[in-house]
């Protein structure tokens, strides 16, 4: 077993997290994005045909690609203790987190990223810059949402940590490393959680 | 319980497609979207912070929102058979193609429908054409790539269908249905898939 991944890619960081905060060791091989090889022929022939990264390789041959698909994966295999939730209730309500972190806020970034980012202006060719300005005004605006909501739950989904933390983490820190888009100081419910989950060991992996 | 939904919307449907499957029969509340009763402040504070629909609400009142996580919800409830496969391969399958079709084909579908058509202008004030022109390319190119994924599957995990595939018939239908999207019949493989799901009895629902 292996994982193709990118040190430092906000996608692939979730799934390092998520190994370290289950004690899971996988070896790993580095595809270099900005170069561009995650899209050569062979990789997207043989690895993974969307050409994204992380893929987990099994010993098998085949592969998993998507973040959130590896770490379900290693989920199910090693169920305790969860980072998708335990009841019914439970995991419905961390998959709706994962599926607002993901939509309305991992996905705006990403448009300010391809429509306005420096180093994506080579390889998109058609940047259109409104778009940009948009979606950094629906980053900022979902600051504020998560702020509120964070006023009165200790993480996203209530008491318990859980993966849709690490994908708020992850894109948190993308928006503010890699697109000059931080949440403001005086946001200090989410400012308290951001310092919660940043500071975890497995923040740093 | 009950189901909030909006019968004929994209999300919606995924439910009620997923239900049917399942033989589960949920007593639902239309919320009608064109005329903004999912954002009024009453069904923001009380039932969807984010305004989206479906939204579960259970006998004690506390509600899930997002499509997947309702479908999650009555998976771990009633596990057999499964939707989102069984063993950790599958599930991570499952996963995998789920985030395939809703980032990479859901997404680009509700860029043209957010920057370009005539039916959320109004509500969008600020729709940017070349988005939707771009947008629109990037959903044809989506086309292409299932079709060549399914020259070779019955359905997009394999041989077995899945949340994954009522997911992308519900978006291949919002794309050709209400973005004037639709695929090639000359995409032979994604045609007899489309055929196939579309008239399972499930898809009426």
């Amino acid at each position: 077993m292996k994982l193709y991944t990118y040190s430092g890619a906000p996608n692939p960081r979730r799934v390092h997290i998520y190994l370290a905060e289950r004690g899971i060791e996988v070896p790993f091989e580095q595809v270099d994005i900005m170069q561009r090889a995650n899209r050569t022929p062979e990789f997207m022939s043989q690895v993974n045909a969307m050409g994204g990264l992380p893929v987990l390789e099994l010993d098998d041959g085949s592969h998993i690609a998507e973040s959130v698909a590896i770490c379900r994966y290693f989920e199910a295999l090693h169920p305790e203790p969860p980072l998708f939730g335990s009841t019914p209730y439970e995991q419905g309500i961390v998959e709706m987190w994962i599926r607002r972190i993901e939509l309305n806020f991992m996905v705006p970034v990403g448009m300010v990223w391809i429509h306005g980012s420096p180093l994506t202006r080579a390889v998109m060719k058609n940047q259109i810059a409104a778009a940009a300005d948009q979606y950094r005004a629906v980053v900022q605006g979902y600051f504020g949402f998560l702020d509120r909501h964070l006023a009165d739950h200790d993480f996203l989904t209530g008491e318990t940590y859980s993966v849709a933390d690490i994908l708020a983490l992850c894109t948190l820190d993308f928006a503010a490393k890699l697109n000059d888009l931080p949440h403001s100081p005086e946001q200090k419910h989410l400012t308290r959680w951001y310092e919660s989950v940043s500071t975890r060991p497995s923040a740093g992996a």
